[in-house]
């Protein structure tokens, strides 16, 4: 169930604004629910309270690549390009998070809300009404610290800066899966990408001229390598950063380039970000448009407005008419402390947004701009953010970290949120660190590699072909179980890659486990060979090695990924080739 | 020169209406320079922006960890006791900053202010008015990216949140040092530590008894190893987190150990913060001045009121009494992003303060009401926050980071922003790891081994004490020469420790060498057995080796720490004691 309730008068630039129609019901919230809030305005926003309990466990809040559970923590939902903290800082921050206790709260804003996880208030008693606390244990070590996070008087306490009001939906499901489903399909229901978006991805190195990248298509097809994904990074446009958005010099043959990948069955996608240089087409038909910063000398469209999706989506386009199959757009996740890319949080719009709101929200308009681009062309396409009621949009995020344990954090906490993400691989540093890499990307959103700044295969350092291959042809085989995850997603809101807590609450205390559709992954870090594996109650059957497994620990030493199905759910599997035709939907 | 310009209607709760009187003359904005300002007030709060050149370059804002020269950067001053990236966070965040060209600015506000080290305006040209941008570079590489920060209509953007006004303070000097010295005579002029401050600080284990902490004096006595001052940890009381302040069992015979100290000649330091629990004396005293959250179950005293200031004072007074010479004040630097470790930004305060504005002033009212606990006995004490304008108080911070190169970077910034800061040393990997932060820590504005953690010292793990030794002797040798360092601090507010920018203009891109008294140091990193040095035009001598060395690079192999002074100016030396007298102010 989805209760809302209206709190004072909420922002008018704010998610809801600007997400699909809901695929869900939503209800009143009766008063005794609602009663369980205070609610406060003031000059700093608004400030709610809910109280949670001893045990209450709190999960999403968007892409976090620190933690899984976040009860305790403060978490400030801040766009930032460089998360590597655990203050809430995200590409894709998302005002939305479940509990293990069988509910849910989404609040609609656009601004970083802030999410204190477990406060506790002062209710004025004295000394004397302490008798308990005067009993407690004396700590004095860190461990116990970290431990001591619940209270009498505990609540969550949310500030939505600046707001006079804000909308709050509650949502109620026996188990997190039910809850996260509720919130996809009020977002309007999960994407549903082409089958080769379903396959391989690698994207070439930036520097390369036309020649190059046949060179490194053919070389792909050569070593055959499943690949129906070929991406251009910033070096096909005549200037950078910020954008052109036309073919250079390097390009000249650029239609005969289309042509020539499309024979070799490889569909391209082309980098881009949203700040539009000076010499782009439509620089000065987005001028009016614009925000009153520029980022890299480049115009900021101010992509709420329909007049400037409609100008930015039309030379796109051009694009799109070509044979491009798809975009990456990169740098739109308020990548301003890596030095002054991004526009000011005060910057102002045309709409009357500012720019924290659209910091929040160019993840979402983005990708509904780029859809416009493509127009009847289905895609499946990168995004650097992301944020609230974006499970519709066929957009995969990645990110410029790159450490093993935070990319898998972000497989496990992406699907609490409504978000797709690919633990890209770019360079490695050993063999086992490209192995690990590829087998976690195969099994998550997106099955990429990423070597934009890398002229050749990252597998060849290390004479990995082979096992890249053979991931890669897993990945085809997976596309026709990978298709019905997608459109159970579409359909009821299930997320095709989510944290094993959401189908198992058993399972809270194991974060570095995920489904896959419905089989379960337990990825082996690099610098190790083998993990132990927790499995729910049941018979399972290992992916690889094809042996029976009942639930519980076990410890799994392999050179492959663990993963299992459920006895007598076997993955429905397609012949490997090399890409799928073009025409599949 | 220091000129003042009132915009709109500024803030109560300001760091100035805390701070020491100013020892500097403050002179009205003249208009044509008011004008280059923009001020604008909205619901966000303030937005200023001013004109940067194209190489203007950006230090200060208080103890930043990751980078010294901030142009470019996005730097949002919120107080975060794990600041691990380079966003502004920091335990010390302070709305003051420095240029290379003769300027610097301070913005008196306890707000969580952004500062936007140079964006850039869009001021509405058209495409056909950018030939010089459409011959560019194409750009296509991160170092190019990070590099490319300067651009017509560039302009630093700062954002005060909230407020409907504030007070600019712009101040004009020669050299960065005669800006910084007059923000700190602004901020009422340095501090002069007792003369045992400047010599060598142990913390002892926190879950030593009283015999242990005896066993641990004497054992440092017995090695003479020269120490002053010796920290008792969270142990010494009944309760923490948060603290009773009162003596624990395990110190049973607390007075007779403090007299044993004495006679050792070491003076005490006690850990606490301002966090209170229900057990201790002062709670229902403390309870309709403190703020409406608890933190881990305890008060959180609104220290801005006299009466709050008053009660903790007069207590931790009896502990001074007792014979305690100081405090390390820990957890009030708003570490709530460790989880949950403090109070919302949204709290409110008895003064009519939020959460926000008391994580900027908790560093200074806490060390004010600190000086009031200390009467007539002098001190030098830790704090673990800070804020502007707290050149005046004798309390160091620290930080639970640990990274070397962080912390010497602590050590080259702080000085920006009238701050000192400890780069601690605890627990170490190598012995050329403890030798290297010992060197360090032994050349910062507190000589200081931290060992809270761990029941021995951490130089017997390395057979290490005659190295330890070696740098403490030469503290207590440089006492009267630090003396005079501090005594000029106060005088006319020439940080003892800052940057060699500050005194060398032509040293900008020398961003790991510091002064120290007017000495130069360039710490030789753990990994590493030698660095190049660079040295300003003139005749130096090696304070170690006695060489001579003259202007310009050279390469210092040694297992000393490079530290030069000019040729004529060979500090003053005192004889190596264990311990100084107490009774030196």
């Amino acid at each position: 169930m989805i209760y809302k309730k209206t709190f004072g008068t909420p922002e008018k630039f704010v998610p809801t604004a600007y997400a699909p129609a809901p695929k869900a019901e939503v209800l009143a919230m009766p008063d005794e629910l609602a009663e369980k809030f205070t609610f406060s305005v003031g000059r700093r926003g608004v400030k709610l309270t809910f109280p949670l309990g001893p045990d209450t466990a709190i999960y999403g809040f968007g892409l976090q690549m620190k933690e899984t559970n976040h009860r305790g923590n403060k978490i400030s939902l801040r766009c930032n390009a460089d998360p590597n903290s655990r203050t809430g800082d995200s590409h894709a921050p998302v005002p939305f998070f479940v509990t293990n206790e069988g509910w849910g709260m989404y609040v609609d804003t656009a601004r970083s809300a802030v999410f204190y996880c477990g406060s506790e208030l002062n209710r004025g008693l004295h000394a004397s009404d302490f008798e308990a606390y005067a009993e407690s244990e004396f700590v004095d070590n860190t461990r116990d610290l970290y431990a001591d996070k619940t209270h009498e008087n505990t609540a969550l306490t949310v500030e939505v800066p600046l707001a006079a009001g804000v909308d709050v939906y509650y949502f109620t499901g026996e188990r997190i899966v039910d809850i996260v489903a509720q919130y996809n399909m009020f977002s309007g229901g999960g994407c549903l990408p082409p089958d080769w978006g379903l396959c391989n991805f690698y994207r070439c190195c930036g520097r390369f001229n036309e020649d190059e990248v046949l060179e490194m298509a053919e070389s792909i097809r050569a070593q055959r390598i499943p690949c129906d994904v070929l991406g251009l990074e910033p070096g096909w446009q005549t200037r950078v950063y910020s954008c052109s958005y036309v073919w250079s010099e390097k390009f000249r043959n650029h239609k005969a380039l289309l042509g020539k990948l499309k024979e070799l069955g490889f569909k391209v996608n082309l980098w881009e970000h949203f700040f539009v240089h000076p010499t782009a087409p439509v620089f000065d038909a987005l001028l009016p448009y614009s925000a009153d910063y520029y980022v890299w000398h480049g115009l900021v469209p101010d992509l709420s407005l329909p007049e400037a999706q409609e100008i930015y989506a039309a030379h796109q386009h051009t694009l799109v008419e070509e044979g491009v199959y798809g975009f990456k757009v990169d740098e739109c996740d308020g990548s301003d402390f890596t030095g002054g890319w991004s526009y000011p949080d005060c910057a102002a719009f045309p709409s009357g947004m500012d720019g924290e709101q659209f910091h929040h929200l160019a993840g979402a308009l983005g990708a509904q701009t780029l859809m416009k681009a493509m127009g009847d062309t289905p895609t499946y396409s990168e995004i650097r953010a992301m944020g609230a009621l974006a499970a519709s949009y066929p957009f995969v995020l990645y990110s410029d970290l790159y450490d093993f344990n935070d990319y898998l954090t972000g497989v496990v906490n992406a699907g609490f949120a409504g978000l797709l993400w690919a633990p890209e691989v770019r360079r490695c540093e050993s063999k086992s660190d490209l192995v690990r890499r590829i087998q976690l990307v195969a099994f998550s959103a997106q099955s990429l590699v990423n070597a934009w700044n890398y002229d050749h295969q990252p597998w060849l350092d290390f004479d990995a072909a082979d096992e890249v291959r053979e991931m890669f042809e897993t990945r085809m085989r997976l596309v026709p179980y990978l298709h019905r995850a997608f459109k159970r997603y579409r359909d009821t809101g299930v997320p095709p890659v989510r944290s094993l807590i959401c189908d198992y609450p058993e399972a809270q205390h194991i974060e570095d486990e995920y489904i896959f559709g419905d089989m379960i992954v337990a990825p082996i870090a690099p610098e190790h060979s083998g993990r132990e594996v927790w499995l729910p109650a049941g018979e399972w059957v290992g992916y690889f090695d094809g042996n029976t497994y009942t639930g519980g620990l076990h410890t799994a030493e392999t050179e492959k990924i663990p993963v299992y199905y459920r006895r007598g759910e076997a993955p429905e599997e397609a012949p490997v080739t090399q890409y799928l035709p073009f025409d599949l939907a």
